[in-house]
């Protein structure tokens, strides 16, 4: 049939103009190598200078140009071999950043999309990780719940794992995003299907439910996806202001899940983790709610005291905080079974989590600290997600 | 907290190349007016010539020049005001298709990307019924499921009204996309959702549960989201052979959808429609199963007498085969309640839907025929789908 149905549509190809259904590109790009080794292309005849940019190495975005042949395509290699990672990229056409039209595979953070590509040597490298496997898939849903303290229908994206059809009840691991994200950007950015399915399949995590709510307690879902129509998405999030905070209305996401999904309804299947943003409010969470969750995790977080208190002057008003000294007491004399800390060297809040962990120290609490290279950045978070969850509901 | 939290960020804006937290836009684009007015804008001060293109009378797509000011920004205004519709639209800078940078909101069809918009000026018109209200929303999620007639995991999407976590049994529509697109088209550019979400808080269709799987029998699921990889998706689909054809796997599906979900499990709750080659697969499926669904919807429906048939010559092949006319004899011997047609005046389908209704009128079978302007576009699906649904499970 399908060679019938292209015969047919190669003698009416005239009237194809009315929808895509043939590919403009004339180029292959990215051009991925098995040994890691990438190469792109861009047709773009009248440009004077084209670059290709993007987070290759990781620690910053690297721009390599791209030299025009006589047909007017651009070309570069990259100049080493990438290591196995998802990495992003963009072009730069005369200045103007634009996307590569032969790469329909592109992430949205924020306002700024990217295209992908990943690069894989071998299975169970990182690569490999991030990419679609032919193991059991889980489910991934966009569902809609009441939240009685926000006062609003709310949007969050949950993950039920590959055996959730079969039956049984599963732990529920909650899983924030930053600034300027929403309830897609776990999923999209972070990767979590393709990760959680293939350490579920490896035999590496346990099965567990994993909900991505939306943070921003001033919206109901993410840009796009609300009354409020096709706003730019903006990190400052909408004018409006919040009724309630994430922590003092978590509770009405975790009696949604626990009401609607077969969940274990304990503290010890219970974590609750976030990166950015949501490490500051997974922290607000530990110490509203000190009994209700067994696993935190705080992924490059920006933490602080209290409402009022800010990120800069965190271990000064930490020290001065009665009320936040007494929640903290409480938050490990209840012995959460683990506090984890995941920074990158480089990340700009660095110092603010230094402060954090000094503080534990000074307190004698116990917590778990992973250490890598690089900055605020998604790479660093799906790094984070996967040692996070191999240490969860054991 | 957004004002503490944006504070501490603009003290450390230099650090935030790592992460995408600021919109690197100058410019709003586009802008709608109320009264249908649109304008786009673009900074581009290097480029010679900037066109918007778009598809404004939903007829054939239209091409407007861009004027450039002092500042290195392109602006153009429509001469129209647009009806309440759902737009697509692209740039082309010296030639070179690329998106608008200041808009995030974006559809890919088979590998092309292009921007929205939307533009509604009154509550009901087609722009707000393609728009997310205040209303209760149904759950939108992408499901795996075995099918044993191709021996695959393959993926779906599946909608759920509102009222389906409160309880009951609900029918099901399935709902299938044309050559090129996936088990994501007609959420993404069909916007199912909206639609149903709409029509069902409206009180003009009843809940129902919507089935959209994934109708390339020789691929599990879209592009990217299977163990092929990244690789560029084509209208042509995969080299891999098919095992077998959509409708003879069509069963596999309804009886994974009956067996997770609360579906009602007879005739008179079951349709099945489909645009373009999912029109095709409709009409096979219907002449498969006479038994087993109610309402069938053809949506610019490519059509053919069997395996061996193709769409050019479907009326000489209809009236001498014999089988195929003992099949059509059987469906409608069966009185489904609905035989329903849509067709665009200008689609590059339009004889051979004719064909299929003379074949039909002929033999004195019962159908519905809805005839519209333009041809084989997205506007025309969603259109067929909103008056389809309106007429099923009464």
């Amino acid at each position: 049939m399908k060679k019938l149905l292209l015969a047919l549509l190669l003698t009416t190809l005239p009237a194809l103009a009315q929808q895509a259904l043939w590919d403009r590109q004339h180029v292959t790009s990215p051009i991925v190598q098995p040994d890691g080794q990438v190469s792109f292309q861009l047709y773009a005849p009248k440009a004077q200078q084209v670059v290709v940019k993007g987070d290759f190495t990781g620690i910053d975005s690297e721009s390599f140009p791209l030299s025009k042949d006589s047909l007017g395509v651009w070309h570069v290699t990259l100049p080493r071999p990438l290591q196995p990672e998802l990495y992003s990229y963009a072009f730069e056409v005369d200045g103007m950043r634009t996307l590569d039209p032969a790469n329909a595979y592109r992430n949205r953070d924020i306002s700024t999309y990217s295209n992908i590509f990943l690069v894989s040597r071998t299975q169970g490298d990182r690569g490999s990780l991030y990419s679609v496997q032919d193991v059991p898939h889980g489910t991934v849903s966009k569902v809609w719940y009441a939240s009685p303290t926000l006062k609003m229908q709310r949007r969050l994206t949950i993950y039920t794992p590959p055996s959730y059809e079969q039956g049984g009840r599963y732990p529920v691991l909650y899983l924030l995003h930053g600034m300027g994200g929403d309830e897609n950007a776990w999923s999209e950015l972070g990767r979590v299907t393709q990760i959680l399915d293939n350490l579920i399949a490896a035999g590496k995590i346990k099965p567990m439910i994993v909900v991505m709510p939306n943070g921003n307690t001033n919206a109901p879902s993410a840009p796009g996806e609300n009354q409020l129509g096709l706003y730019p998405p903006k990190a400052e999030g909408l004018p409006t202001p919040a009724v309630a905070e994430m922590d003092e209305s978590f509770l009405d996401i975790v009696h949604f899940i626990d009401h609607h999904y077969r969940t274990r309804r304990s503290r010890q299947s219970r974590a609750v983790s976030g990166l950015s943003m949501g490490g500051g409010h997974t922290f607000a969470i530990a110490l509203r709610y000190p009994k209700t969750f067994d696993y935190y995790g705080l992924f490059s977080a920006a933490v602080r005291t209290s409402l009022q208190g800010s990120w800069e002057d965190f271990y000064q008003q930490a020290k001065q905080d009665l009320a936040f000294q007494q929640e903290l007491t409480t938050l490990f004399a209840s012995r959460p079974r683990l506090f984890w800390i995941g920074m990158g060297k480089t990340d700009f809040l660095y110092q603010n989590g230094k402060e954090l962990r000094q503080l534990l120290d000074e307190g004698g609490y116990h917590y778990t600290y992973f250490e890598n290279e690089g900055g605020h950045i998604w790479r660093n978070w799906r790094i984070y997600l996967s040692e996070f969850t191999q240490q969860l509901f054991r």
